[in-house]
């Protein structure tokens, strides 16, 4: 039987699970395979503490298991480039550093298959990653660097592969989730539910990309070449976090019927897409709306076949290793045939504020009368039907209440806001708050 | 660019849905796989009125577009298996006659690839249609077979390779869902439900095999064989199907905060799978409650990754030709590499009255005192712990009510029941209803 030897580089969380699910079910994967998959080496800074957490010999480890320095990491990367005997590379470092593009491009030169979860690094830098690996005739495994455990990429590349894809919008960051999920049914503030998830090591200690939308921007960003070949980076999408969601909202989204969802979004129309990130009302008997605390959950809406829709875990030590393990299977099984070109498209994003949504605007302002009225006359002067105005909060100072409208462009709501601000320059008491309505 | 050649035979709802996309959408079937893709030959014994309803063009069809009789069809399917240019034969005319066995088997033995939907025959056949593709060196695709749109074959043979699937439990029949669906939501009775899915065109004319379970048994068997190793017939199977369910099980199911659907359920316990397919009462959170109408769905549980969930359209001429142009493209691209065997393992089905489930047992009684304490009693003494005893219906003559078991054996069931028919002979109107609850 052929072996296929595996070398991990970076043998934290992730890596950690990918060593224990080789090492594990070694058998199962050589018989599912037809090859024999050997864990031949691991390149780690502390190879004493990944070995007990995981329960990986420490002869796996270069270095002999002694800890190690920068350099002498280095030089044992080195060395499993130039061992001819390594057939694929799992890059488990993470990061989009100019020193991990580097090692990722010399792990293709090398001739050696990458497997990796990095999505920052493939949203960043994939057009000169997937090329380098054509190059060399190498494939790239990145199935965990989207949804961890969901198969939302080999979904894409060889499952829906007779249809088109026409929409995707998913729950792609569990910690945004999470949180949200924390506010609605416990009640917390956003600032508890977050040291919440961040106890429970959901969150990092700098949460910053899980709360602003990048790390779902940087999903939304590889999805997108994928199913619809747009090279976008995620600088290219219009991106909003849930730091802004308060009770308030929540408490708008369910007069709606809603739930509050940090939502991926993409739809094709003709040669333009609409791809955003950003924090959504999601209709209730919409499945994403039922999708609560760490898990991911991705619907799309395909041609031919309609609606589909894939739950799982988004992270995770051995949730994030068994999408890794499968694309290491899937190599080991199809590398003579896979193709790393994407599909050549001539489209192109489209201009949020020209994109047609129905949205929840909720207008805080003095607590005076004539007020409901002179914002819904503003909102029929840019031309928006109003689908529902929700109830006032009145309290001493202020009253907050919510418009619901029907599709509409952003650029209307926007004109309404600026014609409110200028024949009622005293009524609203901040910046009105604009979220997308997803049926 | 390597052409492959394309021949369906039968060209109705399904074979119409795959010519149909072939056609439609050539050019990114031909990026995707980096191969020509071709719809070379049609054989249906009907030419006209499949070429009208899928905007075929005629001269695809054997015959020159005239209707064909049997043999003359016959003389066509030969034409096809010996064109050395056919690639692929995709097989959509259905059933599991010894014709259609010996069909495909000609086909795996012209040295040609198949797809096909067709799953009663790959039920009933598996082991002898994987085998004989194995020694002509081709590959069978079949991920229309079970859930239609669903790429569920896919996802456990190219998916989830990184771990092991622990359970399966899932929506595999539309026609039975659709029914209890509008069961639940309308009232209505059985009989009236399975008329109104007969009008829509969801149930056959003769629905048996949707209604008895058995459709699903077929799917569940496939399954077995792929997420286990376990080579079982649905006649191995214990099966039950939908047509005694009643709208007092719908209540009994609304009191326990459950809804009743037709499951097909498999779990591994070392090397023993317990299977089965029968009507479940599922509980409100679990997400398999809230998939009505058509719609599919299927449950994973994996030893690394946890709960999968994949929903989507389990019927339909463009879903189910969605589902087969996508093992047209996975031949195209990895024909070479793509093997039949599946992993052999000496797993074995459980007897189901020794597998521990929780049940709701609904009695129905003679109207007297006493028969809630004489049922209880027995249930205690076969040492079944009670979860909940629903409340009574009443009415002059009998009296019905439920008792929601802890997990127990069906086996102890059986026991009290006996016990309660040999101490109270007078009391039961009719054998007690046995429903699995699914948490």
């Amino acid at each position: 039987m052929e072996k296929i030897r595996i070398a991990i580089l970076g043998c934290g969380t992730v890596g950690g699970g990918v060593a224990k699910i080789l090492l594990e079910i070694g058998n199962i994967l050589n018989d599912r395979s037809e090859k024999e998959i050997e864990l031949a080496k691991i390149v780690d800074l502390f190879p004493q503490a990944a070995s007990k957490k995981n329960n990986i010999p420490i002869n796996l480890f270069c270095g002999g298991g002694k800890d190690l320095s920068k350099e002498e990491a280095d030089r044992c990367i080195e060395e499993v480039l130039s061992d001819k005997n390594i057939d694929i590379v799992v890059e488990t470092i993470g990061g989009s550093s100019e020193y991990i593009l580097n090692l990722v491009l010399k792990i293709l030169n090398s001739k050696k298959h990458l497997v990796t979860a990095n999505k920052a690094l493939l949203a960043k830098y994939g057009k000169e990653i997937f090329e380098t690996a054509e190059k060399n005739n190498v494939s790239v495994g990145f199935e965990a660097s989207v949804c961890g455990a969901i198969p939302i990429i080999k979904a894409v590349k060889e499952c829906f592969t007779g249809d088109v894809i026409e929409s995707i919008s998913g729950i792609m960051n569990g910690t945004s989730n999470y949180i949200l999920s924390k506010m609605k049914f416990e009640g917390k503030s956003f600032a508890e539910a977050l040291k919440m998830a961040q106890n429970l090591g959901y969150a990092e200690a700098d949460p910053t990309l899980d709360i602003n939308g990048g790390d779902a921007g940087n999903k939304l960003a590889i999805l997108l070449k994928l199913a619809f070949g747009l090279n976008a980076s995620m600088s290219q999408i219009p991106i909003m976090g849930i730091d802004k969601i308060e009770q308030e909202d929540m408490d708008f989204a369910n007069e709606m019927n809603c739930t509050i969802k940090l939502i991926c979004y993409a739809k094709k129309d003709g040669k333009k897409i609409f791809a955003t990130v950003r924090p959504m009302m999601i209709k209730n008997d919409n499945f994403l709306s039922n999708i609560n605390g760490a898990i991911n959950a991705v619907k799309l809406i395909n041609k031919y076949s309609g609606e589909h829709i894939l739950v799982g875990k988004g992270a995770g030590s051995t949730e994030t290793g068994s999408a890794i393990v499968s694309d290491i299977i899937f190599i080991a099984k199809y590398k003579d045939n896979i193709s790393n070109k994407s599909a050549t498209s001539d489209v192109c994003l489209t201009d949020e504020d020209e994109t047609e949504f129905p949205y929840n605007i909720s207008f805080e302002t003095k607590n005076v009368p004539g007020i409901t009225g002179a914002v819904t006359t503003a909102i029929g002067d840019s031309n928006i039907n109003i689908d529902t105005v929700g109830h006032n909060r009145h309290n001493k100072s202020k009253a907050i209440f919510s418009v619901a409208t029907m599709p509409c462009k952003l650029s209307q709501i926007k004109k309404a806001i600026d014609q409110i601000k200028t024949s009622r320059p005293d009524i609203l008491k901040s910046e009105p708050k604009i979220i997308p309505i997803l049926y």
